[in-house]
């Protein structure tokens, strides 16, 4: 057995918080050596939780001799610095998703991992869910057929802050762009074209802040395939995500798992328990098992997730927008 | 296409108004030709409803030359007399179950109609529902492997009247019966042993009309197989009927229907709808199919439940009444 | 219990042919009293079945003495014609969809019906089926709260002859035109904008008949609701019927039925039944069900299905149209 | 926050590795403090896995002064030695089922530990799954009503060694005594009266090693409650974990978790995913849950799974036993 990957991790919110639990946990095959976050607190709480050091800076972190590789899971207008920086020092990296909101920036950060070689794996942990992965697999092995359809539901229990709002590049680009990401993941197949509607539905402060709180999608892909996909920011029956790939073949879904196998049946029909209730309870193996797939990818194998298959959802954000603005299907070539 | 078998109808209750509407409307290939009970109101009703004669006896309606076959829905204590006048007049019969809740009396009924030649089918439904056919398919078919246990649930809504159950022969015999004949129909073995117990939940009066509400059954069968049955006289979720096989190569079930396949979401989880109120509403297919089975009997096929299907099960009831009287189990070949 | 409703049945086709067993056999309240096709060949054949008089001309039926309604299952185009003749003879009428192709003889049709003041019902009997009724009892209890999204895929197992579809008004006013009728029976909002787009997936000759096989739309309806539609002609697993209402205060879903309740277990998982395979072995009991709301309707009851409810959905299904000519999304005030 | 309680492993085979892994990575609140095994190599590869210590014996891991807590994960015959040492150690105690196979040392251990007044939990980890425990509490919560059924099947994937039969105590002591305790647990009454069945359907050998690998038991309860429970050594779908309590207002039931919520639909119809494998793949979540609860109980809480608990199961083994061998339900008052 290999020594274990020793991870640096920037950014103790949230997010950064659920990676350091599961490094130091839960997976196999790494250790946390080190944190940092520009909010000193957090990264003390996260570095005493699990016994890493809290490093002084985010540069310090990245040039450790102790830490191998490299987990960027700070703001999103962080993301491509901290990117060229682990490039710099040569430390294979992953990238929570949205790359950026810049595509300009996001090509900066591919041009600086492709000249340093490192190994970028890009935070999609979606396609890691046994049920999703399930679909994309049928399709893969034929056994759909040409894909025709896709259809996706993905609905969040609830809103964040309005102030995250403000600075996550709307909902296309923060919410759907990881169905996009399963749009291309299942059919093998880029997206030519998006239409995009939607409204504010949940929550007027949503519309105040320039975004849409539901919203629906149609995406063309290059092989003929099209994909729906749509949104809620509010689903109140808790996290609802699902996925189907309709074809010549047959059809394979991914449904919601529920949080007991368990039912109560009285006069007024079934009673069955309710969907877990976000991505911490649904996803958990997900980010495991994307977790399982860098330690791979260190140790020599390919990217699970590249900086390509970063680069391409967010496009289809954007393109998504762009249809919003102009009420028109908008041709993925004409974003980038 | 053969002409229509016009069948005569002895029994004009609840089960034979059902058969009465089948016969007349839905089942292709019958005619209703005419119709007795002894309560003379109950046949005109149906003669009028169906457009059908309303015969002026039992004897007349047999013996009729536009009759082509007997339908004998009457009370079960009346089924072996008019099984025994059908065979006379050489007309091929269906009955009822139980045959007769006296093995006597069922084996004069046997006698008379191998004399005579007529074919003839016993009334047990649930062999042409399509749910619990492919449990027994999967076996027949190899599928299930050696049949190790059999699991069969079998729950009514409500409890019948006092007075019928004072003369329905008990739980054992009167509903226990289709899940014996079940536990035959899908291990294809016949019972070598029988242990029965139960209880009085539902109803006091019930146990005072020395009957059981409540009861639990295993059957031991010729080829090694246990069947467990357990059955309630009051499922206020509906009429509950599953059933399933389980070998050495698999499993196979038959799980319930609902009313509609439709739910509804909140934050308690899902409401699905409810079963079928009764077998009305759950076996409308199955006695449709029963039909046609016995028009293709009358056109020459064999008997799809035999006279020696109907005894069986009713030697399987007896013993399991005499288990539960002595509280041990009880061999078959002890009854008969 | 009132008399009978006698029904003359106009076109005996697949459509009517059904009809005719429902009426004559199934629907309690209606007899089949006399049928007419323009291939006389297809209406002997139905009146020698079910015992109904054979007319001469579609005029002898409309006019007969012993007709009290008329329904009207012959081909599209013919459908105002007869309806306006049902008007002039005062009878009411069920009229199958589409109502026509064309608006203004769609507006013809509904003059002359209100100028007689006769009882019309149009054949969108999906409305019927228990399934797709839970979802709009839910929203109309209010049990969804405001309807935010609905989601519908229908998809046949077969495309119907080319012939057929060269005539059907193509995908939208023939297949999508139940789905366009759902959204609003379910949302009970109509339809302010349609985007639609598609492809020829299945069958490259329903493409040369300048006809989509594989189709999505979007309908953006009065109360913001939006409606996601996904078609198929050829969906290999069987008739896929899925309709789902999501609001702000949860969602209610019709899901599909299988052909049995029964499943089989192996190593590989689970195996389960396969679905209907089309709309007879589906919807029977959806259309034995607008027939009951006729009968109710005839005697002084309220249509349930509306002209008004017929005319919605043709509009919808030309703004389709234009939207996949034009690529746009399209008002539907530009249609009519 | 408390201190972690640091625990002490006593049997480091495949459920004390288990145990290690949970205490060490997975549970909030304990750490792994030190092993011992007789056989000196599984102890000091978990030691080394963990960071634990490697006691020399039993005696110094229970005395050691950093043991807060001792985990009795060995063989069974040697539960009740370990378990009356911690007692005189004060130690609160962790003990994995059965507690013993003979009864007169259960009451031995009781009695140490009474005597002692240390807590003890005996290892009944199906108490703690999510999908067993909904039953459990709506029974407790009153929504089932009186009890009148309890089903139960439990089927293992593949049998035991020959080698671990020998010594398991048999099917009842060993796999039917967590159904016993579910019984119990769902119903929260005890048994009077138990009869078994069985036979030997999977493989000879563990018939002549003197045990069954099929199995049926009826268990009276003095509430009235009937429960029945189904046993099998070898389900070629997987393990097979269900559990149903029916009462006079509704039931409650639990059923399998498949290993993704995904399906694939063709022709023949649907195809789920299968079942878990084995119990470390469905009962992880109950085993951490178990231990979040033995926390509690050293910090002061009641026993969730008290002696009395781990008695009562044994007491019905050995009761199905007798049945097996007399043929005739046995009274469990018999017993003990």
């Amino acid at each position: 057995m290999s020594d274990p990957v020793r991870i640096g991790l920037l950014g103790c919110g949230r997010i950064g918080y659920m990676h350091a639990e599961l490094l130091s946990r839960r997976v196999q095959g790494t250790t946390l050596a080190a944190v940092y976050d520009v909010f000193s607190e957090a990264a003390a709480s996260v570095a005493e939780a699990y016994g890493a050091q809290h490093a002084s800076s985010a540069a310090e972190l990245i040039e450790a001799d102790d830490v191998d590789a490299v987990a960027i899971c700070s703001s999103t207008d962080t993301h491509i610095d901290l990117l060229v920086e682990a490039a710099a020092a040569g430390k294979p990296a992953f990238v929570e998703k949205p790359l950026s909101l810049d595509l300009a920036e996001v090509d900066r950060g591919i041009a600086a991992a492709t000249e340093a070689g490192i190994g970028v794996q890009v935070g999609f942990n979606r396609r890691f869910d046994s049920a999703h992965r399930h679909v994309r697999d049928r399709v893969a092995a034929g056994e759909v057929g040409d894909v025709h359809l896709v259809r996706i539901s993905s609905r969040d229990p609830d809103p964040p802050p309005i102030s995250y709002i403000e600075v996550s590049g709307g909902i296309f680009c923060d919410m759907t762009i990881h169905d996009f990401d399963m749009a291309r993941f299942v059919t093998g197949s880029e997206a030519v074209e998006v239409y995009a509607t939607g409204g504010v539905r949940v929550d007027p402060a949503i519309g105040e802040a320039g975004d849409l709180d539901t919203a629906v999608v149609i995406v063309t892909h290059a092989n003929g395939a099209i994909t729906t996909i749509d949104n809620s920011r509010r689903a109140v029956y808790g996290y609802d995500q699902r996925l189907e790939a309709f074809g010549s073949a047959g059809m394979a879904c991914s449904d919601n798992p529920t949080s007991a196998t368990a039912s109560y049946w009285d006069a007024d029909g079934s009673h069955g328990r309710p969907l877990p209730y976000f991505f911490l309870d649904r996803y958990i193996p997900s980010y495991e098992a994307e977790w399982n797939a860098f330690v791979a990818m260190v140790h020599g194998g390919p990217s699970p997730v590249t900086l390509a298959d970063g680069r391409a959802p967010l496009v289809m954000g954007l393109a998504a927008w762009a249809s919003v603005r102009e009420g028109r299907p908008v041709p993925v070539a004409e974003i980038g």
